[in-house]
């Protein structure tokens, strides 16, 4: 089902690396007349998408405490899991901050930057066609970790009205009590302009469909900042013939039944490989319960075949994969000169499902190219660094010259002078 | 001329901090036609609208090695400065970024992240009423301790097509050679497009106008990822009684020098001050050659008087304002208690134009609130952080009952396969 590509030419490489294009133009109007519509009329507008959109009312859409005891019945397996998973979590982020520290530049300049937690923020949990409960701690422990003093959650409810009990369980584990029943665009329009029930944040996170991602965009137009813009998920294999096709059968299509959107790429040195990688596809895809999404994504996905493995390393960096799995001899070597990436996964038994729940590293990621200039979701995503500087008055006097200098060269009277009359200069 | 606000209260505070707002939707289809001329018709379209805006032909946008020669003319004394100031700002930047620490979140599980460069930024260094050259190094000293393999420059020219000579020399001195002659939007279009002449890049960089912070906002929508929206700058002081009127009135006039645009704030317990600051302002503006300009820009400024200095400290994190001045007798403590700011100069020795040029920190900061999620510049701005994983057949064993349980939970089997496979399960 996927296209094969030998040996292609450098110049040929932005071509087949394009990924199937949506044309988000089309839906930016519905999006912005529903975000107006919210700015104005709030709650009552919220409730008239709900019910347009997902088919059901909701009057009230924050879940109370009783409502959340239903996450208690998930089994226990599962929430070992989920325990398991956000403890591995927590381990791998809780580094990611490191305390201010303090730089003198010159006797009498010290300088430093430290991070604060954003106070409020929302974190978008999508609904669709699978309950992605695992985007929760994904999200929420950071901002906790982060010190946010305002999380506030919003994802669709059910056709019943319900939360899925899989986020109330993971909720209720990382102390996070505000969970709104509210998707689509309009839950994050409800986030960026707060209503009388949901209060605005300052940044906004999480995944979602092309609705809820043109959403996101249009409102940091308006002030209120996003993670990063979300495109279809996407893997990239990069593999020589020491790799075990059934593996990599398996992980593409572990990408593959996300969505009929999404695309996977298999690049390799090894025709035979190739080979046997479709048949393993075509012989595994047939038990999926979500093979019809499986089969339709893998019309968008490609192998492509290259002389050497340098080469590969250079399409996968043109390409810039949200997830790169690396199945190669010197699969270190090939990993450490990756430069546009989210996640790589690096020999045979890392799999991006290990990364998609419980390794410990992020799963919000930059897709659709995007991972050439942004990175995944981490801690620092929820804070900002503010700048201080405290300087005394040997410190002025021994920058008070390259100030005045500059200042004047500019053009700026008034900053020269507010050195000079502090040593009167 | 600045409004005095005594004891507002804690409902009104929003209404009293709102900026001076400007209506960005007039200008938004001014802004998409010139990105979209330069997206179609590339380097003849930028000449056309430099011909058009900056009144001057330019055949040729890059600037030559001859040309770089000017450079050499500047002052010494200039030269001096630019070299201190650079030193500063490297020392300061310079231990921004950490190696990847490399975390065992299970036996057999390891996880990092790697800060890789962002291959290709591009610098927006504005001309308008004052040649900006300080903010070259802000930029361009973080993009080369990032390792960027690819920084340009684009500035407008002068009249006489040339390039101011301190951008020159700066970008000599830290090793820039690629500056491109075109201001306004089509100098942001050109580097999120690419033309002929000017290469495409990931991530743009730098202030500008309510044009050029419109473009940036634009092209961010096509995926091309900017620093920050930016908005006019701004400054708060925060005093008690044991303040210096004098320098704050100075401080006050640096930042309303800037532009009419531009926005100041005094936060203080003492009505004796915020009187003898006025009365400094009055004096000391008289003498400033850019005098309509702060009058201007002190239309649109407030003295806000409050009853306890952590009154004001709520104001200030309400406000988030971009430069935050302390002068109060428990300086260091009131600057712990900020959230929301993007640089904070600390006592009475701490001009803002320390940091504008020389102290070592970053000048690039969010303005108009946006400090309340976003941070300055910083060595960050220039990486993203790749994560990386490797698993052990032990590791991914140990995680596998954890993958398979909230994958099947999802409905994504595929994903749960993918662990099935390789331990055979």
């Amino acid at each position: 089902m996927m296209q094969l590509i030998k040996y292609p030419e450098r110049k040929d490489w932005k071509k087949i690396l394009q990924r199937p294009q949506a044309d988000n133009a089309l839906l930016m109007d519905t999006v912005k007349s529903i975000l107006n519509d919210v700015k104005e009329n709030a709650d009552a507008a919220i409730q008239k998408y709900t019910k347009q959109f997902d088919g059901i009312l909701i009057s009230e859409p924050i879940v109370s405490k009783e409502e959340f005891a239903a996450g208690d019945e998930i089994p226990d397996s599962l929430k070992s899991a989920i325990r398991q998973a956000a403890t591995n979590i927590k381990l791998f982020h809780q580094k990611q901050l490191k305390p201010a520290e303090i730089i003198e530049t010159m006797p009498g300049v010290e300088c430093y930057r430290k991070s604060v937690a954003i106070e409020k923020v929302g974190l978008y949990i999508p609904g669709g066609t699978a309950p992605l409960f695992s985007t929760l701690p994904m999200l929420g422990i950071p901002a906790k970790l982060a010190g946010c003093k305002e999380i506030i959650v919003c994802t669709p409810a059910d056709k019943n009205g319900n939360v899925h009990p899989a986020v109330l369980f993971t909720a209720s584990l990382i102390g996070i009590d505000k969970i709104y029943k509210i998707g689509g665009v309009q839950a994050i329009a409800a986030m960026a302009y707060g209503t009388a029930t949901v209060p605005k944040v300052f940044k906004i996170f999480g995944p979602g469909n092309r609705y809820v991602t043109a959403a996101k965009q249009l409102i940091q137009l308006e002030g209120v900042a996003i993670d990063m813009p979300a495109g279809p998920s996407e893997v990239c294999v990069l593999a020589d013939e020491t790799a075990n096709a059934a593996f990599i059968a398996a992980d593409l299509l572990s990408q593959a039944e996300h969505g009929k959107d999404s695309q996977v790429l298999l690049v390799t040195t090894d025709e035979i490989l190739a080979r046997k990688v479709t048949e393993e596809i075509n012989e595994q895809v047939l038990v999926l319960s979500r093979k019809e999404i499986a089969i339709a994504a893998l019309q968008n996905s490609k192998i492509i075949l290259v002389n050497r493995i340098e080469e590969g390393i250079n399409i996968v960096n043109e390409y810039a994969p949200e997830h790169l799995i690396i199945c190669c001899i010197d699969d270190v070597a090939a990993a450490n000169k990756i430069i546009n990436a989210g996640s790589v996964f690096i020999g045979s038994y890392s799999p991006e499902s290990a990364g998609d729940y419980a390794s410990g590293t992020n799963h919000v990621l930059p897709t659709n190219g995007f991972a050439k200039a942004y990175s995944g979701v981490s801690v620092e995503s929820f804070v900002k660094k503010i700048s201080f500087q405290k300087i005394s008055y040997e410190g002025l006097n021994s920058i008070s010259d390259t100030i005045i200098a500059m200042a004047e060269a500019e053009g700026l009277d008034a900053h020269a002078n507010a050195v000079k009359i502090r040593l009167k200069k």
